[in-house]
């Protein structure tokens, strides 16, 4: 961690809430040239980009909107009493700008970013954008060894395809990230699966893979307790990706033991 | 069931959601006059009609809306593995257009158009509307055998009248379907009732009518399971219908054991 | 209470809710002027101010916002079968104006105007409005006697100040009150109390001072019943306030036992 | 005039816009009953009543949202100079209370309200509401002479009926008035009529009564002042009702030369 | 035309607006299988599909929103005297099914589609849809003959490409449609264009075609008579197609003199 | 101006608009600390401050709004052939942070901000923020020369006070300024005056001193380029500031001739 606070979110205890550029948590926004880059650990990244939806757009306009409601946010956890932006130096490093008339060109610029943050050893935080995101990103950040994920959503995104065999989909990314070794199956787990379905090809597919696929049936039964017990222990001790999907992706990229260069 | 896809919904890994024509859950639109009513099952029907409120105005809306939205709901029940649309011949019948300067010519409306349905033996599903409404439909389907019903609402809709007399509102439409001889008040479950009261006369003459009536306080102490077997029990097997209102009425006629033709 | 019907709330079974003058459930308003006003047990008051808030404004609205919205409510608690208005004599006495561009103006006015409720011996509830409204109100009805206090909220405004050393905003007031001698430390509990935090300065500084103040896990652990006899316990039966505190601020003051004139 | 300012609305500079009830122009609230009623001259009336809409409800909601906005209004017309409320004595008298769910007995109810105010010699300006409420009000104030009118609107509101014979709606007020011999049909302009038809039918058979129409067009084309003065010389000098329609309703009786009481 | 009323819209004299499946206008929803579609002689149909937009989606909702909103409209123009619906056969067609998430496969089955409809004599009405949609579009119905164009816009839509080269997007299609000789420029009048500008190069490009564009500043100096006597000059009596775009894209193509089967 | 492109906008032809930190107009981010802050010649800046406003609050979301819209917009005009940020270069400074609870520290805050800008010779651009956020700014700008000034609103916001007394509102910061001599009262007009109003009190004050209030029925009579050619010939030569007043404030210190340090 550096000494001074430059990397010290803003406090609405000295400057409103609604005063000064809106960066993800008030953190100062870098880019990749900026002077004190090589101090940063982990940085918020944004990926606007939704041309995977098969439905209705829009997640294209999260980044901007995730980054002015964390204004809202204070900087301490009051149950765990942790305050995360002393742990590790955190910054804004802006959006991967997409090109939204072209799904593969889009794809190549977002993997070729997350390429760069891996070999400076920047651990990202991705805010998208829709579901298809995390293809690209895991790209960039899982070329040479498979992750482990947990996985908060409604759907598996498990599927082969939509519209006549089109592969590339918000409703397909773990399917083409587990085909392409990107994530270990047998370390992945998915909670809170619900909703309405076509049929049951993703389930089967993902579960004969190895995923572990918890309902939320099964959530509610168990508790919060004893299901985040189960997924601690299937995603082990390994690098392991955390993803949270409601509106808009945020995709956290979990470090393993050790890895902090502020512990180093 | 028809050997051919004609009455399967038009899944979206085929044609996107915002795509086509928005009929009741991607069902074929079909009118009376229509090619293969003979062969259908059951129908959605539309009831845009809100002429029984005394407050706020707007469930007229409903059929239309209900149609858009239903348009992002797939066919299959994940935690049953039920695909009800696979079990019978379903369509969209369109909206009952009522009169919507004159309440009694309404109603005479929307009797006629269920009785029409109960002629011909197709079982109904009607979105409204408010829940005046359903005394009309009763009225189309229930002439002959008085019906049970299970109704989840935060009111009884039991009161006898409002503003000095006025005995057809969306407040008294199960008073005046017992009164009829409609609903068999033996049959009668209602869950769910809360909320600020006007005072305990609903509730005073529907219990003394024999209908069980379970309020939401008892539903959280007692679990959904146990209320629901109890509801089970109440309407037994013979007809019976369900009706869920929140903004919107939707209200199904459950058939009785073995009425189904295509089981026939 | 008075013989007549004139502190009875417009029914809607009589007048339709969208109809006539939006004053609080409905009840008549007066002012302090009114031929009644000695009769009056209870009034509620509208404090349209918020500018305490250091963030987004807006509560300055409330009261006509929670007027308007009154107006849907029913006036009998199904559920412990009280009606409230048939127990004292209340009435809307309309809004207490404030200096939208003076902070210090408008807390005179506030108190002031409290201070003639106080000598009437009419019980005050309160919709504001920003949280600073608590501390002008409070400085009104508890000069003479500190109050227990009942609050339910995210936050426990226990703040010290902001902007460097500002000490009259939003998460201030109770901080204040206390100082001032207008609570009683002893007798006030905070319930609910979750979310982000800047530090933990509010909580133990409250804590040092005999608040007791639990959190929304404590809650969802022992339940909504021991909870709220803890809270009777604490605040004994001394006079005390309640607060509740959404977007808009609901304060109460509830009388000790044998207060009611109409009791008397 | 009175001689105090009791009459006078409130004024911004001294009370801000968001407190106190929302009366109509912030003028006080008053009923038949209150003590300085015999002052009156005229009065804003609220009619919250659209059951005569063939199309989207709503109306009923007016009056009370342009009490709400009428409060953003300042007191003086800075082009004419002329300050409306110190030429006569204003008060806001509340609303008619409709019966939404039976049409007939609303339009006696504010016939018969209207009825009062005619006989108490007040001058009404009445705020509703769909354009229906119109024949109401005509029949309480007009049924000893025929009004005059001018009437701003996209309609002429001139039509026979609907829905097969239906004849109270709020396509056919005028309609019944002529028919009724509350409008004197020579001395009525409708001015803006614009918008797609479904045929000829109701300016056919107003322009065969006498009824003026001018549709946008020739408004355009002549210009306000010309279209303007064409409009007083055809309504002339005996009393005449003012309407502009746009979501709700506004109508304005204009009392005949030597009318008004403060001037007797 | 048609002897029976099968072609008519649905009045709202007879069914109220909001009332029945929203098709465009009110007319006959058929498909290009239905019994009657060889009397067809203008369809209207809907290409829900913004895959060309650069900036923000939500165009592919266009089609839906527009015919919902379409059932306000009435079926004659007051000022023409015109019903237009007894002019030709019309009815709605439906959508086209595009592929959200691969703009060339979408731009196949749009143009399949319009190839149909131009092989069968059916003269299209169409509803987008960003502006990209005129490009298949314009290949289904003018691989033929080059069209005449009067386009009503803020921007020319004559751009090369974006983000590097890439050439379909919703600002280049009638660059791409004059490349591909789907468009005369000589023929080709561009009304109304405004706002900031990138650069010049669109309106240098048409220009040097021959296109006419007209500027929002020469249409308020000269008029709308003057600029549509020009446009019907530079278009002439040869096929021309007309597009308005707003939000959503409205394009219909002009039969030329003589095309109407109705008039064979 | 700079030799590098370092000043320019962000073009949409290469990064889409949603994508991006919103800065004003997709300008660099710079602080007064930045390195290239001495080359800066124009900087826009936020005030987010509404403590002035006697009515709704909310423009001290302004700045934040503003700067997220200003993404939509081209970088040249296309009437004048003006592309304004190779003029000058431009960046956007952030914002002034206010303290919302204390009126007098903001208008402290906002002076010795503006006050830096001027003795670094910066030419501002401000988005506020309420109407008196001017006041600070010409106290930070104008304590040397008065200016003129062309303000264009519905209101002349000279007023002298509200709520008995109180002299710093959104309706008084030019009567203040004038007072003050930071405005030249013979080189101020005030174009589009209108609306309902007080009384005269603040047309009568400014005329004495010598300000031009052209109202907006003054404006429609004689038309834009006669109005402008006053206004311009009204300020002359002499710095001058500029005003455009909607929801929020935008104000521009236009520069005398030679200012441009580019120029020099």
């Amino acid at each position: 961690m550096s000494d001074d606070d430059f990397f010290t979110p803003v406090s609405a205890l000295e400057m409103p809430r609604f005063a000064g550029m809106p960066s993800f948590m008030r953190l100062p926004h870098l880019t990749l040239d900026s002077p004190r880059i090589d101090e940063v650990e982990m940085a918020l990244v944004g990926v606007p980009w939704d041309a995977g939806t098969t439905n209705r757009p829009g997640p294209r306009h999260g980044p901007r909107q995730l980054r002015d409601l964390s204004t809202m946010i204070r900087a301490m956890n009051p149950v765990t009493g942790v305050a995360p932006f002393t742990l590790a130096n955190c910054v804004d490093l802006g959006d991967v700008g997409p090109n939204p008339i072209d799904l593969q060109d889009s794809m190549d610029r977002i993997e070729n970013f997350y390429d760069l943050l891996t070999k400076r050893g920047i651990t990202p935080m991705t805010a998208g954008g829709d579901h298809l995101v995390s293809l690209p990103v895991l790209r960039g950040i899982a070329r040479e060894t498979p992750l482990g994920m947990i996985h908060f959503d409604a759907h598996t995104d498990l599927f082969d395809s939509y519209f006549g065999g089109f592969r590339y989909t918000h409703g397909t990314p773990f399917r083409r990230a587990i085909e392409e070794g990107l994530l270990d199956p047998g370390r992945v787990v998915q909670i809170g699966i619900r909703g309405t379905a076509y049929n049951t090809e993703d389930v089967d597919w993902g579960e004969a893979q190895g995923v572990r696929i918890i309902r939320i049936e099964e959530l509610f039964d168990r508790g919060i307790p004893a299901v985040m017990a189960e997924a601690r222990e299937i995603v082990g001790t390994q690098p392991t990706t955390v993803l949270s999907t409601s509106i808009s992706l945020i995709q956290v990229m979990l470090p393993a033991p050790g890895r902090p260069k502020s512990a180093g």
